[in-house]
C-alpha cells in the first residue's frame, strides 16, 4: 500500500513505488493505481513540464544533469521521467544506468524514473501522463519528460508537456541526425550540446544555421523557438536555457494560453484514456473474459458467425 | 430496403445497393446493415476467395477481366471487390473505372464493385468481409479481392481469402516492383503478367527468377507457390491459373486445412469487429455522445479530471 501522505510530503521513495504501481499489470494493483491518481489529482497540475528530445549520443543525460542543478539552485524541485520507445524489451535503455545523473540523483530535491518495463498495460504515454501527476502530487514543480528522437514518442510527449526542446549535436545538420522536419517544427526552443572543446566554432555554426532554420520554418505563433549553444562540460548555456524558459512563462500572450493548452491536452488525454481504459477492462474483467473466450469457440466452431458473436459481446458489455 | 430474397435470388443492383448500405455511415443505415448481414450469414461462405495484388500498372484490372471470363465460361459466377488504401479521398482510384472490364461487368455472371468511398466508418477490410458476405449469399462462387502493392492492405486481405495471388510486370526485379520480401511469402500463385509482345522473353525470365526465388523463400508447407506467365492481351496463361487454383482446392491436405483456416480467419475477424463494432455504438448512440461531450466539458473547465471523467464514462457505457 502507498502512504498517501508520504507520497504528498515529497518522500522520494514513496513516490517511486507508486510509480511501479501505475506500472504493474496486475488487475488489484490497477484498481489501486486508479485510487492513488484520483486522490493524486487535486494535488498536481502546479508544475512547468518540459519535453526533452535528441537522438542518441546527443548528450542529453549529461544536459539534463547540469540543467537539473541549475532549477536546484533557483530553488526548484525536479522529476525526470523517460519515455523510451526503442527499449520495449527490457526497459530503461535512455536512462536505465542512473549513474550517468550521478549527483543530480543523489539529490533530495531530484527524483530520477526510467522508462517503465515491458508487460505494462496501456501505451507508454499513458503511464507518464499518470507519473507526472504522483510527480506533481509530490511536489515537484519541474517535471522534464525525457525521449529519444524516433518514432511517435516526441509528438506524444510534446501533447502532454507545456514547453518543447530538441537537443542537437554541434556538427551535423539536421538530416544527419535523423532529425525529421516535422519533429523541428514542434520545437520551443533548440539547444545545440556540446559546445565545448574542438566543437565550439562548430557548435556556434549550428546556432547560426538552426536560427535560419527557424525563421524558414515556423510560422507566426504567440513564441518564436529559440535556439542555444550549451555545453554540459562546462556548464555554459545551462543559465540561458533556464532564462528562455522564465522568459517563456512570463510572455503574457503564452501566460494567457497556458490554461486552454493544458485544457485541450486534458480534453485529448481524456479520449485517449477512455479507449485504454476500455481496453484494460475488457481483459481484466472476468465474465467479459470468460464471454469473449466462449463466443471465439463459437465462433472457431462455426456455431456462430464472426459478426453475430461479436453483437453478443457487444451486448454483453455495453450498456 | 434491401429486398432480401432479390439478394439471395442474385439480383446484381439489389446486391450493389446492399453494399452501399455498409458503407453508410447513418445510424440507422448501420442498424438495417447489421440486420441483413445476420440474415445473409447462413447463405454465405461457400464461394472460393481470391486475393489478388500487384503495384499499379502491372495489369490487374486486365487480368481479372481475362481471368473473370475465364471462370464465367467454366460455369462460375464472379464477383469483384477492391480494397484501395491509397484513396482515401474519393475513393475507387483502383476501379472507379468500371470500363477497364468493360466487358466482364456487362455479363449478368459477374458483379464488380470499386473501393469504398471516404467517410464510411470501420476499416476497409471490415467493410470489405461484409461485402464478400452479401455476394456469396447472391450466389457468387468465386470472390476476387483486389488491392494494391501499398501499406498493410495485402495482409488484410491475405486474412480474409483462401488463395493469395501476386501479379509482377515481366521486366522488373521484386526490388523495382516495390513488393516487400514478406508480401512474397504471402503469395499462393506469383503470376508473370504482360507476357506477350517483346516483354515475351523478360517474362520467361521472371518466371524463372521467381520459381527460383520461391524455392529460397518459402518454408515448407502444404502448398508449394507457383509461378505462371500470363497475358491477359492474348489470353494465353489465365488457363494455367484456373488449373492451378484448382489443384489448390482439390490437393487433400490443403482441402484438409481449409475449414481451419477459414475457422482461423473468422476467429481472427471476431476480434476485429469487437473493437470497430464497439467504436461504431460509442460514436453512434445518443447516450453515450452525449455523456462524452459533457464529460469532455467537465475536462475542459477543468470541473474533472481526465482521469475520473474517463472512468465516469467507462462506468456509463460498459456493464
Amino acid at each position: 500500500m502507498i502512504d498517501f501522505n508520504k507520497l504528498i510530503s515529497g518522500d522520494r521513495r514513496t513516490l517511486a513505488r507508486a510509480i511501479t504501481l501505475l506500472e504493474s499489470t496486475k488487475d488489484s494493483d490497477r484498481a489501486l493505481a486508479e485510487d492513488l491518481l484520483d486522490k493524486a489529482l487535486p494535488h498536481s497540475g502546479k508544475s512547468f513540464r518540459i519535453g526533452i528530445t535528441g537522438v542518441p549520443g546527443v548528450g542529453k543525460s549529461s544536459f539534463i544533469e547540469a540543467f537539473g542543478q541549475h532549477l536546484i539552485a533557483k530553488g526548484h524541485k525536479v522529476a525526470v521521467l523517460a519515455v523510451d520507445p526503442s527499449s520495449p524489451i527490457n526497459g530503461g535503455s535512455i536512462m536505465g544506468d542512473k549513474t550517468r545523473m550521478e549527483k543530480l540523483s543523489s539529490m533530495n530535491e531530484a527524483f530520477i524514473r526510467p522508462s517503465p518495463t515491458s508487460g505494462s498495460l496501456g501505451g507508454v504515454a499513458f503511464k507518464t501522463r499518470e507519473a507526472i501527476v504522483l510527480c506533481e502530487a509530490a511536489g515537484f514543480d519541474f517535471i522534464i519528460v525525457e525521449t529519444v528522437g524516433v518514432g511517435q514518442s516526441e509528438y506524444e510527449v510534446h501533447s502532454m508537456v507545456d514547453f518543447f526542446a530538441i537537443l542537437m549535436l554541434p556538427n551535423a545538420g539536421d538530416e544527419l541526425q535523423g532529425i525529421k522536419r516535422g519533429i523541428l517544427e514542434l520545437a520551443d526552443l533548440i539547444v545545440v550540446n556540446k559546445a565545448d572543446g574542438q566543437t565550439i566554432q562548430l557548435a556556434k555554426a549550428a546556432v547560426q544555421q538552426y536560427t535560419g532554420a527557424v525563421e524558414l520554418l515556423t510560422s507566426v505563433s504567440l513564441w518564436k523557438p529559440k535556439v542555444v549553444a550549451t555545453s554540459s562540460l562546462e556548464k555554459t548555456g545551462i543559465d540561458n536555457v533556464y532564462d528562455i524558459i522564465s522568459e517563456y512563462r512570463t510572455t503574457p500572450a503564452i501566460a494567457g494560453a497556458f490554461k486552454t493548452k493544458r485544457a485541450e491536452q486534458n480534453k485529448n488525454w481524456f479520449h485517449k484514456l477512455v479507449h485504454e481504459l476500455i481496453e484494460l477492462r475488457l481483459n481484466s474483467k472476468k465474465e467479459y473474459k470468460d464471454k469473449r473466450a466462449s463466443l471465439e469457440s463459437e465462433v472457431t466452431a462455426e456455431k456462430k458467425s464472426p459478426l453475430s458473436a461479436a453483437q453478443d459481446y457487444i451486448n454483453e458489455v455495453l450498456k
